[in-house]
C-alpha cells in the first residue's frame, strides 16, 4: 500500500520534471529565449541527464508528438509552393513548414559547450528504446540527420593512436575494440608498435572520445591468417618489408553515432595517409571475418532457395560434399571440432559456400554486415582463407574462414556503384570457387 | 572582330566548365558518388575556385533552377503526411522531399578538408551577386541555413587575442577592425595590454581565420568617450581599478558568414570569462556609435512622422531648439565645425532627438543597424553621451553623440523579448530625455 | 687454442677502437675541432655506445690518467696565485689549472644532441664499476660536478603525472617505482585518481623520461598505514575532506644521476604547488620505510654501544621487553609471524626502539637512509606507527612500523641546520618514547 | 647641507641593504641554507634586481674580494696533488681549493625559478662596468664559465621564426637587428617570407627571448649586393630557384651572455636544417660588412707597417691608385661622395686594399670583427664585392664594399685549425687580388 503511493508520489514528481524540460524547450525555441540561449541550453542539458528511464521515454515521446511540423501549414506551403517555384520566399516558406522544429531545437541546445555530447547521449538512449516503440523513429531520423552533418568527415580529426597517447585514450581503445579483443596492456603494446598503425577519428567537440578506430598490419603480402597479426609476442618487422597494409579490425566507440557514415572515411583517410608516409605500400586490403556464414549454413533450406537457380545447386553440391567430408556434422565445424581432420575437399567445399553467400546475399539486407560495410565502401572480394581463425568466435561464425576485401582506390568508385545495383565485383580466384 | 570571336570562345570554354562542374555536382550527389565522396568533393572545389565571375553566376542559377526541390513529390508527400501526421516514414518523406538537394550537396562538398572554407567562400560570392539577383536568395537560404548549423556558438572556440598571438592573426585584427580604426601595429599593441582585451571566435575547420572579434577597455566606471579607450600613449591602468568592462568595438572578418549568428554569443561569452576572471568587474556596457542618427535628423520631415504623436511633438521641439542653438545650421554638426561652439542646451536637444531616435525606431528594420545588434541581444539603452567622438567620422554619424548599452546578464532575457515585442527598455537618465 | 686466438683478436680489435676514440677526444678538445665540435661530439657518443665492457673500463681508466690536470702547472699556478691573489689573470689561471680536462671534454660532447644522455649514461656505467675500481673516483667527481650543474633545479620542469600521461611515460613509473610496486595498469591508475597525485621531474634535454617521482595522497589526516594509500580497490576521497599530504613513496629513474640532488627540491615544489591548488591542506607529511630497523636491531649488540649511555640503556631494557612480549624471538617479527600476538607492551617497546634508532643513528652514516634523506631535507621525525605495513618486505625491514616525517615548510632550514649538527627535530609523542 | 645628509643617509641605507644581501649569499652557500635554497635563492634575486648602481658595484667587489679561494687552502691543495696524482680525494680537493666559491653561489642561485635570467643581467650589468673596474674581471670570469655551460648549444633550442610567431617576438626581432635595420612591421613582414628566413636559438631557462638569430635570403647565385636582398617591395622567388643560402645577418640580443659562443653553433646548425629541408641548396655563404676596412686605411701609416714586407708594399701601391682615382680625397668615399665617380681602377685597388686587410689583418685581435667571427668558424675568405652596400653606414664602414664568406661543412675543421695558426684560407679570386 504504502509503496504503492510511494511509487506514485515519484509519478507525479517525474511528471513534473517532464513538463519542466518540456517548458524549457519551448522557452528556448522562442523569441524570447534566443537572447539567452546557451544558458537555456545549459541547463535543459541537465535536466535531460537528470532524467530517469520511464521520464526520459515520456520526453521523447512527446518531442515525437508536439515538436513536427504543422500538417495544415505544410499544405499550404506545399501548394504555394507548387504555384510557383522559381519564388524564393516560397521555397524557404516550405523548407521551413516541413521541418520539424525539434531540429532546431537540438540546433539550440547544440549552443552550450557540452550540447553534442548531450545529444549523442540522447540518441544513444533513444535507440535502445526504438525497436519497441516506432513513433519516436521520427525523432531518430531529426537526430540522425542532424549528427551527419556535424560528423561530417570534413569536421573530424584523425589521429594516429600510439604509444605516445593518453592512458586515458588507449583505455578506451581497450574498451571498444569489437573484433579481436585486447588481452591487456601488453597486447595493446604491440599492437602499435610501428608495424601495427591504430587510426581514430575524434570530434572537436568530444577531444577526449575516440568516435572510430581502425587497426592496420603492415606486411610482406596479403594476411591469410588473423593470429600472426595479434600475436603480441610476435616481433616487429622491419619497415622494408613493409609492402601490404591489413586493416584487420574497426570497432565503433559511440552508440549514440550509429548509423553515421565513418568507417567508410576513416578507412579511406588512413590508406590515404599510409600511403603518402610509405609509398613501398601496394596493396591495402581487410582481413575480415564472415560473421553470418555459419548461420546462412544452418539455414540452408530456406536461404539457398533465395539464390539464383545455378548458384542454389552449386551450393546444394558444396553444402553435400561439406557434409560427407566433414561426417556429416556441420554444427562440429563451428566449434573446432572436426575441423582438424577436415580434409582439403572439405576447405574447398566450405570456400564455395563463402563465395556463394558473400556474392549473392551481400548486396541484399540480410547479407552478411561486415560483407555489406566493405562492398558498399567500394572494396572488392579478393580471396577467402579457410583456417584463418582459430578461436572460438571465428569457429563458430565461419568454422575459421575469413576474408580479404580489397581496397584499390581507383576503382572504389566503381566497385561501389556496381554493388549499389546489385553486383559484388571479384577477383579472378573467387570467381573459380563459384 | 578578333575580340569578339575571341570572347565566343571564351564564353564556350566557360560554359563548357560549368556544364563539367555541374556534372560532377550531380556525381556527387549520385549513389555511385558516395564510395568516393571527399575525392570528389576535392575536385569540385578545386573547379569552383577557378571559376570566372560569370561562369561563377551561371553556376548560381544552375543550382537555383536544378537543385531545388521536385514540385509533385512535395505536393505527394505533404499530402501524405497530413493524412498521417504520426507515421514515421510520412514525415521523413515529407522533411526529405521538401529540402532542396543542394543542402546535400553542400554537405557533401564539405567531407573534403578545405570545404567549409570554400562554401564560407561561394556564399561571399553569391551575396555580392545577390541584390541584383533575386532568384538566387534560394540558394542563399541553403547556404545560410547549413552554415548557421555548423558555425553554431557550440562549435565555436573563443581565443584571448594578445601581444603573444601569431603575427598574422594580428595582421587580419588591424584589416578587419571595422569601428575605430587601428592605427599600425603600436596603436594595436596599446589595445592588447592588460587593461585592454580582444576576444575571438575561431571555427576548427578555419583555425588561422578569426570570424569575429570584440575590443573591451576595463575601466574604473562607464565610459562616456571614446579618445581615451583608444589612446596608443595611455597609461595602462593598474587592475585594481578594473570595475567595468567596455565592450568599444566588434568587428566580423568572414563577410560570408553575414547573418550568422555570432556576435550576440561572443559578447556573453567574454563577458561570463571576464567575470570568473576579474570578479571585480561588476557593470558590463558598450560605448558604442549611432551611425544612423544624423540621417534621421536630416530627413526629419519624413521620419518625424512615422513617430508616435507625442514623441513627434518631442521631437520637433528639440530639433528647433536644437536648430537655434546650433545656429540654424545642422549640417555644421556633423563636420564638427560649431560643435566647439554649441551651449549646453544644443546638446541637451541633441541627446533628447538621438533618445527618441533609438527607442522609438529600433525595433523597425529601418532603425539604428548598432541600436538593433545590441538591442536584440538584450542589452539596455543606458546613457547618451555628447562629445564623445570627435573623430570625423564620429562627427559626421552622430555629432560626436555616443550610447552606452548596459548588458545585464541576469536581465537580457528580457529585455530581449520587450525588444521583440516593439519596445526598448532604457534607463531613468534615458526616460528623463524623453 | 683458436679460441683464444679469437679473443686474443678481439682484443686488439678493442683497444683500436679505444684509441680511435681517444684520439678524438683530443681532437674535440684541440683549437682545431672548436669549428666543428657539434659534429665531432655528435661522433664520439656513437663510439661510446658501441663500446664493450672491457673497452668502457679501457676508456674509464684513460680518462682517469690522461686527462687530469698538469702536477707542475698546478703548483706553479697555485704558487702565482698566493703571492697576488687580487690579480684576475693569475686566480683565472689557477682555476684553468686545476680543472682536469676531461671536464670540458665533457661539456662539449654534451654540444650535440643526445649529449646529456650520453653523459648520464656514462656515467651509469662508471657507477657500476666504481666499487671495483678506485682511481675512477676522480672522472666520477667530475661527471657528478657537471651534471649537478646541468640538472640543476631551476633548470627542470615538474609536470604532473596522471591518467592522460601518455602511456610510454605511466610504463615508465610502474618500472621505476621502488617503494611500494605497483600491481599493474589498474593500480597505477587509482594512484592517479584525484586524491592521489604523482609529480615528477623532467630535464629539457630528456624530455620523454621522468628523472625522479613522487607519489601523494590527499587524505583527512595523518596516515598511520600504507595499505588505505595504496588499495586499488579504495573509492577517491571528496576535495572536501583533504587536509593533509601524505608523501608515501619517492622513486628515482636515472641510476646515472645517483648523487644529484632531486627529492629534496622535488617534495618542496610538490608542497608549494599543492598548497596553492588547494589551500585546504594543512599538513605535509610522509608515510615512510625503515629499512635499517631489524639489521639495526638485530646487531644490538655492536649498535647499542655506538648510543650514548642512557640511550644505549633505554634500548637494552626496551629489548628485553620486546624479547619477553614476542617469545624471545625477534626474527619471527620481521616474518611476521608472532606479530599478530605481541601484545601492546610489545609495540612500545618496537617504537621505543625505533625512535632511539631514528634520533641516535640518523646523524651518522649508517642510519636509516630513508630518515638521513628526509631529516635532511629538513623535515622533523613526528611519528612512529606499528602495524603500519605489513608485506612481507615491511614485516622484514621493521617489523610493519613506519614513520611520519613532517614537512614544515616555514620549520625546515632550522630543522636541517641541527641535523647537520648532528641533532635530529623530532615531536613531542617521539620525545615521550625515549 | 640637507643634500649632503641626504645622500649619506642614502649611502648608509645602501651600504645597509649591500650587507644583508651579502648576509643572505653566505647563508644560501652554507650547510643550513643547503634545506631552502631555491626560497633563499628566490629573495637574493629580488634583493640584486632593487640594488642602486652604487650598491651593485659594491657587490660586485665584494663577490671579488670575499668569495674567491682561500690562498692556504689552495697553496696546501696543490702540494698534496703534486705528491699523488692519483689520489682521487687530493684531486676533488684541489678542484674544491681552487674553483672560488662565488661558482657555487652562482649555481646556487640558479635553483629559483627566474634564476639564470637574473645571471645574465648580472653579468650584462657587470660588463657595463667591467673596463673601470679590472678586479671585477674575476667574477666575470666565473659568470662566464657557467654561463658557458649552461648556453652550451646543446641545451639551446633553434626555432624557425615566421609571420606565425608570436608579436612579442618579432618585436624584439625589430629592436636587436644590428646589421641592417628593420624598417618596421612591413619591412619585417617581407624578410619573414619563403624566400628570407629567419632562425633564433632560444633556451629553456628564457623561452621567450631570442638569444641571437640569423637571417637567410634563399637566392639562384652567390649575392654580391646587399639592396635586391632587403628590398621590402621586391617579390618572393620562385623554390625552384634556391641554390645558394646567404646569411645576410646576424644579431645577439643578450649583451648579457658576450662571449658565449652561440653564433658559430646556429649558422651551422641552420645550414644543416636548410640542406635537410632543400637539397637543392648547394652553396651556404654570407654578404657581410667589413666595418674596420675604412678605419685601416684611415692610419695606414701605422697599420701597413704591421704587414708582411711584400703585402705592405702592394698595400702602398693600390692605396697610390686608390687615391689617384679618387682624387686623393679617401674621406670622401666614406660618404658616398666621390665613389659614384671612382673608376673601375679605383675599386680594384679598393679591394685589393680590403683582401691585404681581411687576409694579413684578421689573425690578429686588432684584425676586422666580422671577419674574425667567420673565420674562425672555419668560413672561407670567398669574394669581395665592390657598390655592395649604398648605405650610409656601408659608405662609411668600407665604401660600399662587402664580403662573401663562404661555409663548406666539409673543410670548416681545416679552415679553421689554419685560421687559429695565423693564416686566412681564401678563394683563387682573392688570391688574384693580393
Amino acid at each position: 500500500m504504502l509503496d504503492r503511493l510511494r511509487s506514485a508520489a515519484r509519478r507525479v514528481q517525474g511528471d513534473r520534471a517532464v513538463r519542466a524540460l518540456l517548458g524549457d524547450c519551448r522557452r528556448l525555441l522562442s523569441a524570447r529565449g534566443e537572447a539567452n540561449s546557451p544558458a537555456i541550453a545549459a541547463d535543459i542539458v541537465g535536466q535531460i541527464d537528470r532524467l530517469g528511464d520511464d521520464q526520459r521515454l515520456s520526453f521523447f515521446e512527446h518531442l515525437a508528438q508536439d515538436f513536427g511540423p504543422d500538417v495544415q501549414q505544410v499544405l499550404d506551403a506545399a501548394q504555394a509552393y507548387a504555384q510557383a517555384p522559381t519564388d524564393p520566399q516560397r521555397l524557404l516558406a516550405l523548407t521551413q513548414a516541413a521541418e520539424p522544429p525539434r531540429q532546431e531545437l537540438f540546433r539550440r541546445l547544440n549552443r552550450t559547450p557540452g550540447g553534442t555530447a548531450a545529444i549523442v547521449r540522447l540518441r544513444r538512449a533513444l535507440l535502445e528504446r526504438l525497436p519497441k516503440q516506432a513513433p519516436l523513429a521520427t525523432v531518430e531520423n531529426d537526430l540522425l540527420h542532424l549528427l551527419s552533418s556535424w560528423f561530417n568527415p570534413g569536421f573530424l580529426q584523425m589521429r594516429k593512436v600510439d604509444w605516445n597517447s593518453p592512458a586515458q585514450l588507449l583505455e578506451q581503445i581497450i574498451r571498444h575494440e569489437a573484433v579481436h579483443e585486447v588481452d591487456g596492456w601488453d597486447d595493446l603494446r604491440r599492437r602499435l608498435q610501428p608495424d601495427r598503425r591504430c587510426f581514430a577519428f575524434f570530434h572537436p567537440q568530444l577531444p577526449d572520445e575516440p568516435l572510430i578506430f581502425v587497426e592496420v598490419a603492415l606486411v610482406p603480402e596479403m594476411a591469410a591468417q588473423i593470429a600472426p597479426l595479434i600475436d603480441k609476442k610476435s616481433q616487429p618487422l622491419d619497415p622494408a618489408q613493409f609492402k601490404v597494409a591489413v586493416f584487420y579490425s574497426i570497432s565503433n566507440c559511440q552508440p549514440g553515432l550509429r548509423g553515421v557514415s565513418l568507417g567508410n572515411f576513416l578507412i579511406k583517410r588512413v590508406a590515404e595517409q599510409l600511403k603518402r608516409e610509405l609509398p613501398q605500400l601496394k596493396t591495402f586490403c581487410t582481413l575480415s571475418p564472415i560473421p553470418g556464414l555459419m548461420a546462412w549454413l544452418h539455414k540452408a533450406k530456406d536461404t539457398f532457395t533465395t539464390l539464383p537457380a545455378a548458384a542454389g545447386e552449386s551450393a546444394a553440391q558444396a553444402l553435400a560434399a561439406l557434409r560427407k567430408a566433414a561426417g556429416d556434422e556441420l554444427a562440429s565445424l563451428g566449434t573446432g571440432a572436426g575441423l582438424g581432420a577436415l580434409p582439403e575437399a572439405g576447405h574447398a567445399a566450405l570456400s564455395t559456400l563463402a563465395a556463394l553467400y558473400l556474392v549473392h546475399a551481400s548486396p541484399t539486407p540480410k547479407g552478411d554486415p561486415v560483407a555489406r560495410f566493405h562492398l558498399d565502401n567500394g572494396a572488392r572480394l579478393e580471396r577467402l582463407n579457410p583456417r584463418a581463425n582459430l578461436s572460438a568466435k571465428g569457429l563458430k561464425q565461419s568454422a575459421g574462414l575469413m576474408v580479404n576485401y580489397l581496397y584499390d582506390l581507383q576503382r572504389i568508385e566503381t566497385c561501389h556503384d556496381r554493388f549499389v545495383h546489385g553486383r559484388v565485383v571479384h577477383s579472378r580466384a573467387v570467381a573459380a570457387l563459384l
